[in-house]
């Protein structure tokens, strides 16, 4: 008789709570209503956003597939298209907004719903048509004049791009305030709730074990592609996570030095060779609620000592790091702790020469790591709040790239995913600049020049006293050989 | 010693030859010059056509992932985003326009490629940056007054959009004729040359092994998301399709009736359940040529007679069509064909009572297979110019669906997808309607109303003296039963 394989994930997709975004509206709600309170406003009018809609793809009926505006995702948790959404703030009350759908969507689309359906499944107090919205906010009104709509807009300072203020046919008839809603909101997803945790966590979980997949069956001769593919099978098959958090970076070789690779100009296309380092930045997506993990090991599953020199460096950065991370810490110190460690390495190896303190002021760290520590993570890959009103972006080269500058608190998540690449874009200048040239050792940096990089990425979250890491891959050099030589994980 | 596991695909990426592209441009340009000879007009000016652009989602900093717009990609097959490409109409020389990137994007994005690199890459005579299209169009115009532009400017007769004319600054310094170039380049892609073809093949090739594999793995019990990602998988695993052709649809049940089931608010999430039919819609891109195959068959690997009795009915429609199928027959009487074969069988079974030809006066097969018989396939999947100017659009139920009317012409590749549904919001008013509800036998139909639907779906290439059918999946009850038993496919 044949023998079953062993099942290939432990893992099965969680039931997810509607009552999680319940719980979001109810915060914001209070958050409003205190702001509205200390600035001596009326306690009325309503919070009002609007979903994302369906695209096609440029002038065809190619629909690209939908995923949720994340605001809106985050208040209402509708995953279809064309809704809007609205609070009521003197009474608490949720509304929610349907398109009225045409009747043959029930041919070519699916049963055409009636409201009580999004009402009992988005746990809303009442579900209205689209086209009622102006009829419907004037009813449910209980003050005088215009009633105010709260609307979102406001800077992402990542994109640098503003969210879109709901539009409707009759808002005229309303007062807008578009200044209120956006920073109340983006501070609400900033601190994340135990029931979001959750989602994170099996976004986590089901990513490790996606990466641990893909470290055991990676071979030379492979195409990069090939590993996201896997991954991106195991999270879907395993985990019923239809979309990432962000298009899979999975560079080899001197492709690791490209940060954001992956994208439809760097399409993951060349082929594993041996000897190369493989930089895997993979996160899969559950409900809205994103992970953001990134492994480094050695395509053929042996870390030659230059390998293991720059990933340990990374790794002794990253748990260095972590070890210290709590309410309170500043993020740019964390950066700054995790640029000296490496430094620190490098110079001990012998390919930075002099002192780390002077390397430091001059921004050395910055040429090997030119990119921010790590960022707020949740609804968005890049989760929005870095830059809360008030709050400056560093100037200096390197603190520059951080998304965010804030202190930590407890409820946040936040990667940390330090990294050191062998950028030639970067290296050439600084080995020119008088003020930077002394500190390289050019003839040790020459067996770098293809290395490519190292990035170690955990998606850690912020607790009372301390900090937990939700990312469970293998990270020690002896753990990632071993699994990838068949050895079981977690052990 | 462990026996290997077999290899899961006999299948390779082949070489995408640019070759493709060069005489995609070079088709277009003999038939501008015979329509501006024809209609006595000057052979100069320039075809301009802007490519897409990546968008991000939302306010947000994430980027979709790109896939280049179609009538762009067809001519210049270029797969980065940001792109302009221009034909003199003169001399027939090809420019491509880059973008000119940041020095950032060399640290983030990849290497800075030089001009020299787009213009080998993608065989065009020249390349130069986007912001000098209006200097660089000037200099190579030959002729007095202001070069004329051939922008892309037309309807898409499946979304009722209108595709866009390039835009660019300095562009009111040039004549714009918005009116030729479309119908022409449309025209160009209805008809597939050998290169074409050969990707649409192994899009096809592909795409047919993994439906194999999605059958053969299908069990009662999963998520139909789960053959979502079997299917996705071994397509990018194996044969490097990074992008489907469109959302897959794994219908299972009563979700077979939904024609377009599949997308964000119908996320194929039902779980499967013995007795189930599956109705599997999937097809692979390759070099943005794609594929639109589509299997039904039972989850438990075994049809029920009544399921035997259906699929029969719908594959004996697909098989008369195709084996009739040649130059000049007219699509509209291929859809009365399928129309009225599968009408046969369910009178034959007893499903339908009456005359048959009464049956198609009255447009009952609209109420079994709402949907159009086929549509042309290519770098869309619902390729343009199913009517070209002057031919109308059939009003009758049913026809009216149909997104061709046209007649077959050699080098045509066009999908045959007749389908057997038990919709209720068809078969009520149809039940109920006075003209046709004699028709129906209302105890028989019982039966069926939570059958769900059959569809088979195979991409077929009008030939000289007939067609080929280049879709290659079990289809015959036996051969299906066979492969789910665990059977070789091909034999
Ligand atoms: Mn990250
Ligand atoms: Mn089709």
């Amino acid at each position: 008789m044949a023998k079953e394989a062993p099942p290939r994930s432990r893992l099965e997709p969680p039931r997810v709570p509607m009552e999680l975004h319940v719980k979001n509206r109810e915060k914001l709600l209070r958050s409003l209503r205190q702001h509205l309170t200390e600035t001596s406003q009326a306690l009325s009018g309503f919070i009002l956003l609007q979903g994302g809609e369906e695209k096609t793809r440029h002038d065809t009926d190619h629909i690209e597939l939908f995923r949720q505006e994340s605001y809106f995702a985050y208040l209402f948790g509708v995953v279809e298209p064309g809704f809007f959404g609205a609070i009521d703030v003197m009474t608490g009350n949720s509304i929610l907004f349907a398109p009225r759908l045409p009747a043959g969507y029930a041919v070519w689309l699916g049963e055409i719903k009636p409201l009580s359906f999004f009402q009992e499944k988005y746990m809303v107090s009442f579900v209205f048509y689209t086209d009622d919205i102006e009829q419907v906010l004037h009813q449910h009104y209980g003050g005088e004049d215009k009633p105010i709509l709260f609307l979102l807009h406001g800077l992402n300072t990542d994109s640098h791009n503003f969210s879109e203020p709901a539009k409707f046919k009759g808002i005229e008839n309303f007062k807008e305030d578009t200044c209120t809603l956006h920073p109340i909101l983006t501070e609400c997803r900033v601190l994340k709730s135990d029931m979001e945790l959750a989602l994170i966590q099996f976004a986590n979980d089901i990513s490790s074990e996606a990466h641990v997949e893909v470290m055991k069956n990676t071979r030379v001769g492979m195409k990069e592609y090939q590993l996201e593919s896997m991954f991106l099978h195991h999270t879907y098959m395993y985990g019923g996570c239809r979309h990432c958090s962000y298009t899979c970076i999975c560079a080899t070789g001197g492709n690791g030095a490209v940060l954001h690779y992956g994208h439809a100009a760097a399409p993951n296309d060349r082929t594993l060779e041996d000897g190369d380092m493989a930089l895997l930045d993979m996160g899969a997506e559950y409900n809205f609620y994103g992970s953001d993990i990134t492994c480094s090991f050695p395509v053929n599953g042996r870390f030659t000592s230059d390998q293991a020199l720059i990933y340990s460096a990374v790794l002794d950065a990253h748990d260095a790091v972590i070890s210290v991370m709590k309410p309170g810490v500043n993020w740019v110190d964390m950066h700054k702790l995790a640029e000296k460690t490496i430094l620190n390495s490098l110079q001990k190896a012998g390919i930075l020469v002099g002192n780390v303190e002077e390397m430091m002021i001059e921004r050395v760290g910055a040429v090997f790591m030119p990119h921010g520590l790590g960022h707020l993570l949740g609804i968005d890959t890049h989760d929005p709040g870095g830059y809360p009103k008030g709050l400056e972006r560093p100037k200096e080269l390197g603190l520059s790239s951080l998304r965010t500058a804030r202190k930590l608190l407890e409820g946040m998540v936040i990667t940390v995913e330090p990294g050191c690449y062998f950028i030639d874009a970067l290296l050439g200048p600084a080995m020119d600049n008088p003020k930077t040239s002394k500190f390289f050792n050019r003839d040790s940096l020459a067996r770098f020049r293809c290395f490519g990089g190292v990035r170690i990425e955990s998606d850690v979250h912020v607790t009372a006293s301390g900090c937990s890491n939700m990312s469970k891959v293998p990270r020690q050099v002896s753990e990632i050989e071993a699994v990838m030589a068949g050895g079981a994980w977690p052990h």
